[in-house]
């Protein structure tokens, strides 16, 4: 049934086969994603979802290490890999080794000043910036990485940390543990505290600090120069990690005696950085994938190193060639008195590093009270 | 400009009015969001993103622990809050304590039947169905919590794990450590072997198995009855944790003497532990929330423990109502002889038990071995 009434102008049926392009190319643009915007001068490709705009992230992580390096290098892409698994890729974090992007040593920078948005490294890296940073990683005689995270994360810890790296524009995160490292190579034994003397030893930051005070000679060496360093006797003695990362090195190709107990390092905490800026931009949901991915990291290095070191102390262990020698009582306590010095020294120099060892020295106390009716007390039991 | 061609039917008008309003109401109904769906039974929640249905899920989690007990209850609310919070609501898990839902001892057999899609517990419980399983909670003299991650995690435990809680049609997860559980409380003093004779001792599972073997009397009572078993003298000595959940009970009021070491429980694993068919239903994305929410909760738990434990043993330490003692060396040994007696009964008797045994014993020998040059060196260094 058709009337003359019932025709109808083109302008009407422009408007309408318009308003139906318009749609329909509005949906289809949805269902395929992709929307460009910036945010923050940073080109980020979003979708829109549920009516909320669901934005990707694309970040970059500056590392201390070379990429992959087994253990201290692994955690950085362990974390990467799982905030881009866990956000179904609406974050990825793109690793680069140390000197790839910025040198090793610059990531606490590189972080601070927004060059990148994630940096993985170590704090006491800092601490002719931030001499409060060694109690963030490790100091001489300090705490086991068991010890390290319950002061972090029940303990006060990391809201000082946070407390601290906040005015350089950085939040940071536990990210991962070495555990008790050695106390280090040496091409002659160590008979007792005279035997320092002379002895030069690549041990850099705080440990090498304390070594010098306690009569040695500390030097600083990137962990590629000690093989032919110890070599070729231009040092006698060098730390390194453990029998995981030290065998990888060859050193025990090139020294005779591996001495115990680590007594610089007891427990090193790695940490993740992340700029504020960068953080705020992030919705709650990839915040808090970000902080899961790192304390997932977190204990991942220490079970890693913990089962990697015993098997290659297995290897060293029926290894003719080397001597496991324990540092003599005496060294250990000359070692002892000068840390205890030094924490003086620099907490009376600076207000920050008082406050972080004084909380840090409080729960020291108590914890290795603690231990000595339950960790230690099991641990010589179980050798009866 | 118009000509007669240019009129239309009403029928093209209608046909056009008809895509509009199809496809404006497909776009709105997408942002609106929440299409209902059902998948494997359960009522699930949808919103449609990017193309590909994102389902919500609601799942239901049962405890062995009253709901918020200290440290082991801590764990499953970390957990089910991380989910939610990573997820952002599209996984939500709903916490129940011990009896709410199911008895506290049932929720093996409930994740197994697909009543609930989660469980958290402890592996020693089943011993009666999987006489293995104690060797991935704690077995006495076995792994401390750090020992214990290495093996899960870099040494083939969790492998194995997964392996033997298959055909329950669960999938387990490490989910939190208490660390080293103390000797228990005492109303009698230890001095030798002989004093084990005619104790009556709350102390259950494998730590009580071995305990009665070397001459006591190994009783099993739940945490509620400790404190009037123990003032009533139905019991002469009961273990429970350590000082943190300990106190809570008020243990430190009825018994005078608190034993160390531990030896019974030295770094006991809990476990999250999820129906398979669940997890199959979950995207890749939210079974990595899961993975990475129990690694979290994992640490957490230790974290936890370290710090509040020493915290609560400061106290302990300044009550002179407390006497702290140690285990003769000869109620040690005869202790560890007797668990070495039972490890060899149960793998004699179970294949599944042989073969985990045969993994984990070769671990803990190499890492008991390489913690007498590392933490173990380390903490009794320190003391110097």
């Amino acid at each position: 049934m058709t009337t003359n009434n019932n025709r109808y102008s083109p302008a009407i049926i422009l408007a309408l086969v318009a308003a139906l392009v318009a749609v329909s190319w509005l949906y289809v643009a949805e269902k395929a994603g992709s929307v460009v915007s910036t945010n923050n001068g940073r080109t980020i490709a979003g979708e829109i979802t549920s009516g909320i705009e669901k934005e990707h992230f694309e970040w970059k992580m500056v590392t201390s290490w070379p990429k992959n390096f087994p253990g201290l290098g692994t955690a950085p892409e362990t974390f990467a890999k799982l905030v881009n698994r866990m956000s179904d890729g609406r974050l990825t974090i793109r690793v680069y080794g140390g000197g790839e992007l910025v040198p090793a040593l610059e990531v606490f920078s590189a972080v601070s000043q927004g060059t990148v948005e994630v940096g993985h490294s170590a704090g006491y890296y800092w601490k002719g910036k931030i001499p409060a940073s060694p109690f963030f990683t490790a100091v001489p005689f300090g705490l086991t990485a068991q010890e390290m995270n319950g002061w972090l994360h029940y303990g006060g810890g990391l809201e000082l940390w946070r407390e601290v790296y906040k005015p350089f524009n950085i939040i940071p995160f536990a990210g991962g543990n070495t555990g008790v490292q050695m106390g280090g190579w040496f091409n002659r034994e160590i008979n007792s505290v005279e035997d320092l003397k002379g002895l030069k030893m690549r041990i850099p930051g705080v440990g090498g600090e304390v070594f010098s005070r306690a009569g040695g000679t500390s030097v600083t060496l990137p962990g590629s120069e000690l093989y032919t360093s110890l070599q070729t006797g231009v040092i006698d003695a060098t730390e390194w990690v453990a029998p995981y990362n030290d065998t990888a090195l060859g050193l025990h190709e090139v020294a005779k005696y591996y001495y115990y107990p680590g007594w610089h390092e007891p427990g090193p905490a790695l940490e993740f950085l992340v700029n504020i800026d960068a953080w705020n931009t992030l919705p709650a949901d990839l915040q808090a994938i970000i902080e899961a991915a790192a304390r997932y990291a977190n204990q991942d290095m220490l079970d890693e190193y913990t089962a990697r070191n015993n098997a290659a102390f297995m290897d060293l262990q029926n290894n003719p060639d080397i001597e496991f020698r324990r540092f003599p009582d005496d060294v250990i306590k000359a070692l002892k008195k000068a840390a205890d010095e030094y924490y003086q020294e620099i907490t009376a120099e600076d207000e920050v590093a008082k406050k972080v060892y004084t909380s840090w020295k409080a729960y020291e106390e108590g914890v290795r009270n603690y231990h000595h009716i339950t960790e230690q007390a099991y641990i010589n039991a179980r050798d009866l």
